[in-house]
């Protein structure tokens, strides 16, 4: 018999436990974070009716969606996203569900895209929204979440930038240029990278303004430092503008409440030229940058949208939401050291050499287990010096060896994997407090 | 703009959040049991090519897979099962991994049967395997670890059934009837379904033995009892043959080893009759039936097999594993009442009327989970008779009501929200440990 080739598919990778193990972590904690705030669990079919998926989306989405025809001859595909799949979830559930409506939903997601480097054709998607209500303390709320996600998950230094886009909105209003929003947001949005000459240059060539009135949108987005100067500056800018001054005062609140929320000011930025999701996002909008990574981009984004439901239902369901980016964060853990390289979750390695008292290892592992520590027993009786490898290959941090003499003895030795450090200490299976309380003490 | 009808595919269903908390409960239920036995998480994708799929599946399994060409017209389908992706996983990593490997993967899995009441096209399987060893210790581990799993998720009343199909094998050996065993088993599975006599009628007929030979068989098979009285029941009918003797010493490891890792003998049971899985397992097999509910079957089954990857690899893999079913899980549950019926993951609500105090409604609301209390507050100022029916609704346990009042006062009033019981407790920002240990105290 020839053998098929093992392969994965172009685009797509397996998740080894080296690396699924942080990715659970990660997921995990996210869900506990998003629970603490209300926010409950919902999933959806990755299979969709086709015309639900292609309802909205671009021409590119649109391309990158995997589509067949399944058994009954339906046009289905695979969701590219879960923002599409929550609007027809919300027009289908909401009369059930109620408002206002908190979910997360972490799952994964296709896209039939050509690969780079580090993006492939199935992601996770780990997104919360608020659904059902244009009340402020939800926009404040999805800040708390991603600075309660990012700080949970184990980071210190990062960025939260939060624009209200009514702000811009109202100075263009105030200048005459209610109508050149998206072509001027666009030019706005390439200013880290093209810089402030390049930026004013297009704006005026693609947004047809005057260079003094690009000079405007500039000091608009370039206002940074104390929020007090911040918020004082804008107004100025806008020079009275109702639109802007509702806005400032919404982004003031955002601001505020955010504080009171236990969210630092050393990690809250007000930028008024951030400016992503261009056709989706109506009012507030996040961006959220690791202080010591910054060039791997947002890790947590969102905003406000004014009607997420609206091909699919006439109910009005205004909302907030924001999407915790797991491979970019992944990605930046490895560069900064805070993953562990292990791959067992279980912290006690329990070796198995003399077949005569199989049961006591077992039992002696139950013992551990009942006290919550994560115990594993080699399968096999064999020489020590393998099974000691294969622990230290898999990164537990200890390991218990007992032979006859220790059985007996009422004995076992206790050996610290990365210091070789070893100890005897006593243990019996009608006793084991000892032992336990010593591998408690040695894994804190 | 005509909308588009929102709909799920036939087949396919949306979890709301009172049916989604439970589930992921259960999920993070069995990562935790899993994982305190060191087995560890994998993931592989939801599409492979399509031949690696098809590679062994019968004619039903191969009409039932999702396929269809991709955008780069390769052959793909999605994932059936757990178990055809971790072959092709183990013969592409073993070299990377090593043996023994222990993983577990919990992740949906896609059919396009017909659906029948209470089954789906896409549902989640729930699987452990040790890979790499044909240690009894491996077969132990696996008896203790679908105890833990049910023990932990709730249930105290159930049933382990454990069968090595050596036994059998070897009885029809000393028979003379070694080439019978797959008739044979096919009509033994029938035993509690058409009775013994139909059982006899059907194994003399399709399997072509004598009523005698039959009448053994079913002897074998109706062994029950204490383990001592089966074991000697076990070995006088299988007349000494060598195969049958050893396989019923394994059994007997596997009890004993099973009894020493803390599994009650009450839940333990030996039965020959079980033979699921008959072109797959070929050692030991686990079936676990909840006692207060045996008719929705097996709610964890598994067992030993010869060589998980032959399709993909020249290198022998053995193995032994099982997989929880999910689905049934929660339906037992809900039958027996062990389901929570909330549609939120916290516990404590935060009604917001006065909103002059918003960013007073949300410090407390960040201390209250700063302690590691799940709280939420409700984004609008309504009037509070619709805020706390939104909390009635969503099953919160208690609601923290205050007002302009109270808050001058250092004061909130605490109500249980299912007993109406009311009381005022101090709080402030400064000092939120009184309000804190109430409620951890309420909701112990």
């Amino acid at each position: 018999m020839s053998l098929i080739q093992p392969r994965t598919l172009k685009g797509f990778r397996d998740y080894l436990p080296a690396v699924m193990i942080p990715r659970e972590q990660l997921m995990q904690t996210a869900r506990e974070v998003f629970r603490s705030f209300g926010f409950a669990p919902i999933d959806t079919p990755t299979l969709e009716h086709l015309e639900i998926l292609t309802g909205k989306g671009s021409d590119e989405t649109d391309r990158q969606i995997y589509r067949f025809k399944d058994n009954g001859k339906r046009d289905v595909g695979m969701r590219f996203d879960l923002t599409v799949p929550l609007a027809r979830f919300a027009a289908q559930h909401i009369g059930t569900l109620g408002t206002p409506f908190k979910r997360y939903h972490i799952a994964p997601v296709w896209r039939g895209e050509n690969p780079q480097a580090g993006r492939y054709r199935e992601f996770i998607q780990c997104d919360f929204d608020t659904i059902g209500t244009e009340s402020v303390l939800a926009d404040i709320e999805a800040v708390a979440v991603i600075n309660n996600l990012l700080e949970t998950i184990g980071f210190d230094r990062f960025t939260i930038s939060i624009n209200n886009r009514a702000v811009l909105t109202g100075l263009l209003d105030h200048l005459g240029l209610a109508d050149r929003s998206v072509p001027v947001l666009r030019s706005l949005d390439k200013l880290t990278k093209i810089g402030r000459e390049k930026t004013i240059e297009e704006m005026v060539s693609t947004a047809e303004i005057d260079s003094e009135q690009a000079e405007a949108v500039l000091q608009l987005a370039e206002c940074s430092g104390e929020a007090d100067t911040v918020f004082a500056k804008l107004h100025e800018i806008t020079g009275g503008n109702e639109k802007a001054a509702q806005g400032i005062e919404r982004l003031k609140n955002i601001y505020e409440g955010a504080l009171a929320s236990g969210v630092p000011s050393r990690r809250l930025r007000l930028d008024v030229s951030i400016a992503r999701g261009l056709d989706y996002y109506t009012g507030v909008i996040f961006e959220t940058v690791l202080d010591d990574l910054p060039a791997i981009g947002s890790v947590c984004s969102g905003g406000r949208y004014d009607n997420l439901a609206e091909l699919y239902t006439k109910q009005h369901l205004p909302g907030i939401g924001a999407s915790l980016g797991l491979d970019r964060l992944i990605a930046a853990m490895e560069q900064l050291n805070l993953l562990p390289t292990v791959s067992t979750p279980a912290s006690v390695f329990v070796a198995y050499f003399d077949e005569a008292y199989r049961d006591d290892y077992l039992r002696l592992a139950s013992n551990l287990r009942a006290a919550g520590i994560g115990t594993e027993v080699y399968p096999e009786a064999k020489k020590l010096g393998a099974q000691l490898k294969y622990a230290d290959n898999h990164g537990f941090e200890m390991a218990i060896i007992a032979g006859g003499n220790e059985w007996n003895e009422g004995q076992c030795q206790l050996k610290l994997l990365k210091t070789k450090q070893a100890e005897q200490i006593t243990y019996s299976h009608d006793a084991p407090s000892t032992l336990v309380d010593r591998i408690r003490q040695l894994l804190k």
